[in-house]
């Protein structure tokens, strides 16, 4: 396999020399129907508003193949050693199923690894929500409290608020989830606050076991429960980890059972592994875990396809590309119409950037082009009343990444003014595509919107747990496809190491009280 | 008075020729501690590690006497039509205390009208919390639900999470609340979800009183609560309204109160209109409500000074303005070091892109420069472990704003490693901003961190309803001053109507299902 900085890539110079699409004077209904293809998991991905016509699609077509994005996602499936920067497998995907070959490290055949965990998980989770592992003083547990943060809190947070609505609208069993992720003090107390801890699990995930946050909020966490003096109460009754095998929680005495994850997963890719499985396990139960998996795992294997017209997953990517190489724009902006969505932004926000915002190549060269954009979103239709006013008007144009459903979730609706609730936020979000895209002319200036602001959407029927494991795929593998053009390694996260390795300078050297005043004497 | 773009005002044409001072070679402790001043409320503005020196901050003081940027705010506090968009007057700062002459607009003094609006609520809040006014059925009420979107959202929600753990803290009894927004059926369904009615309040807010999303869900509270079929049950005495007086809310008898405002409050800015007071002073007690008032009324006087070093709005907005339209930054990360801050930069997005987010001036001429960026933030240390990679990292350079606290709102802390938590997360602040602006070289260029990631810190003794008012009014006044800057007219939002009017559209044309299979046939 060959590793090309993007400016060395001949198609990409041909790809510099087109021109965008003029969305806004060409789009009709033929090339809507036309411009959208079948994602895995129930997806639908069309780009009918972004700015490329054929000749950019053959481009593109070019460009992944002299990229060689298909072999290269290969080798992560084969076990190769993706992660130069950590010298590493990289392993999500065969959390959710395996693909190609069997993929052996460490003495251990992963795959059956992720399995044996999966399995631990369901039995455990099983135990739970039918009352056989039960609270220290007997109780039934009724909430479990996630402590960890980064991947371990943002995947898996999103996805439980993604899930907590399509679980309850089926009447199925839920038992309420928090997370605890911040080493600010106020977190701890603001989440424990009256908690019955007699009904409380918590879930400690560190990979390491040594993240400061998730250490110091542990011990928080532990000295409000020996403060509530109840009788008989015993806090390793009410606490499990996730982490990996050689971590110093792995054997803790202090928790009632581990559940592994290895060096091969990275934070923001784990929502898949036991750190989002033990939780939503626990909070909706196994078989919907399961399904989250099948949705993402559908959309591995729909990203293994080599034509860019039957792989959504990479044609986004390379849209992107052209975004952000060619037009120059340095944001995308992520709008799911879906309220249940709210902290999916927030997830997707770590995973591009963290993956992606990087000056240095795979070998360790600064590359020459943009890497990773900024990425930001809230729900629609609340976003329409508060940012939305710079996508229109604005004087930069930002890439829009829109996602909505045909149905709601509870399907509790009423028709007003004729039509439902659900109607209404497809109809903006309908609206808004058309606004953006073709923009109206008016005498007042003031109302003009010029269109041309391009956008995309993801579509599927209804967000339940496998359309919402396609949607998390499908975003990983697109960030994972654009670093192999931008020739990144996007499972290591170097930046994040310097703030850290200050911070505990600052912390040996002054008390933290005064440390603002001058910036911790420069530490 | 005169109004000029930006790049006709002779001053900016000298800040264009001044390079950016270089922060990661002259850092040091005596900028630190000169390059600092205090706002009101309690704040201190830090701008050391801003690319700034004496000769930018000579030419910010020109610029912003040139721009007349102290007279157009007095323009506004003296009551005139500065929102030229929608021909009205600009009163949110009014609402925190008179600072110029009365103003009077349609027969009224509106000082007094806002007075006497807060004194009713000081009334109505006293009762509920007190129980003097209780639900149809004679219970408590223990919750309150605002239904609002956009400004009625927003800010009020961010609001009530950063001073919840206060209060708790403080052990001051706290009416729970919670808030619907989106049209989307399950953001109702979500929040009403095991509600106990007989104890809930809910506050509709809609200027208008036609807002389709505030309506739509207030009818589908209204048929959740009527299933209720608990006897005696009045929906009637369980919602008020906080509208205008002409909206067909303001007489509606199916509220029990309604509470007012008027055409000259934003939406985004009326946090500290009845849209904030009515909830926050339920939820609180209204001193909290008035404490968090007399923050933002001490930024808005301080917002008056003439000089740019006594003024902090003023100097964070120019330095903004070089940061955008001289070093030609599109994007604005915020980054409070407070958990409590966590809605806050969706309200500052909200505030900033709705606000400047134009490429057209207070007289309808489409500008040649750079208006408001984009705006997104979370968290710190949260942000750490995830898109702080790309901030360190990334291709681009993301301007930061970082909001810090000497302590935590409960005070409830514990000695880990010789630290409490809130030194570590102190430790971390003042190390991220080293670490941005200092950078660090290395041998292996994947640990090379360039330095010169500009940032500035606003920073107080603790996260109170004072210093929180001065937070909000501070950049509220940022941003007006930074749309005198760029001769636009902050106060409209005009490019969130094209959408409402093509969703409209497409409802009376089609039943929303069939909608997204080709963008609504175009509408």
């Amino acid at each position: 396999m060959e590793y090309k900085n993007l400016d060395t890539v001949s198609s990409f110079k041909d790809l510099k020399k087109l021109n965008p699409y003029n969305v806004k004077c060409n789009i009709n209904k033929k090339r809507i129907e036309k411009y959208q293809i079948t994602e895995g998991g129930g997806l639908t991905y069309s780009y009918a508003t972004m700015p490329v016509d054929e000749t950019h699609i053959e481009t593109f077509q070019e460009m992944a193949d002299e990229c060689q994005v298909i072999e290269k996602y290969k080798a992560i499936l084969n076990g190769e050693r993706m992660n130069t920067g950590e010298n590493r497998l990289v392993l999500h995907q065969l959390t959710r199923g395996q693909i190609l070959k069997d993929v052996v490290a460490d003495g251990e055949n992963k795959g059956d690894f992720y399995k044996e965990q999966l399995e631990r998980i369901r039995l455990f989770s099983d135990k739970v929500r039918n009352g056989e592992i039960v609270g220290s003083t007997g109780k039934k547990f009724k909430k479990v409290v996630q402590i960890g943060i980064g991947g371990s809190d943002l995947g898996p947070r999103a996805l439980y608020l993604a899930l907590r609505g399509y679980c309850l609208g089926k009447e199925q069993q839920v038992i309420e989830a928090d997370f605890i992720s911040n080493v600010d003090p106020d977190d701890v107390a603001n989440v424990t606050k009256d908690l019955d801890f007699e009904e409380t699990l918590f879930i400690l995930v560190s990979k390491s076991g040594t993240t400061q946050e998730t250490l110091t909020n542990r011990d928080l966490v532990l000295q409000a429960l020996k403060s509530t003096n109840i009788e008989g109460f015993d806090s390793k009754k009410h606490m499990i980890a996730v982490t990996s095998k050689t971590s110093p929680l792995a054997s803790s005495e202090d928790v009632l059972d581990a559940f592994f994850i290895d060096d091969y997963i990275g934070g923001r890719y784990s929502s898949t592994s036991a750190v989002g499985g033990a939780i939503l396990s626990i909070a909706f139960g196994f078989d919907v875990f399961e399904e989250l998996l099948l949705g993402a795992h559908e959309v591995d294997v729909k990203s293994l396809h080599p034509n860019v017209l039957e792989n959504p997953a990479l044609l986004d990517a390379l849209i992107g590309v052209y975004l952000r190489n060619v037009l120059g724009l340095p944001s995308t902006a992520v709008l799911p119409y879906s309220q249940a969505l709210s902290r999916f932004p927030a997830h997707l926000q770590q995973l591009d950037m963290e993956s992606n915002g990087k000056t240095v190549n795979r070998d360790k060269q600064r590359v020459s082009y943009h890497t990773g954009p900024v990425i930001f979103g809230e729900p629609g239709t609340n976003g329409q009343h508060s940012f939305y006013q710079l996508l229109h008007q604005g004087t930069d144009t930002v890439p829009l990444q829109f996602i909505g459903f045909k149905k709601s979730q509870f399907e509790k609706d009423i028709v007003t003014d004729n039509s439902t609730s659900q109607a209404k936020l497809n109809a903006n979000l309908a609206a808004q595509i058309v606004a953006f895209a073709l923009g109206k002319n008016d005498e007042n200036p003031n109302k003009v919107f010029e269109g041309n602001r391009y956008s995309s959407l993801l579509l599927a029927d209804q967000l339940t747990p496998k359309t919402l494991g396609a949607l998390l795929s499908h975003f990983e593998n697109k960030v994972m496809f654009q670093g192999f053009i931008w020739n990144l390694n996007s499972f290591d996260q170097e930046g994040v190491q310097l703030g850290k390795l200050l911070a505990k300078k600052v912390l040996s050297g002054c008390d933290g009280d005064e440390v603002l005043k001058a910036y911790a004497d420069m530490i």
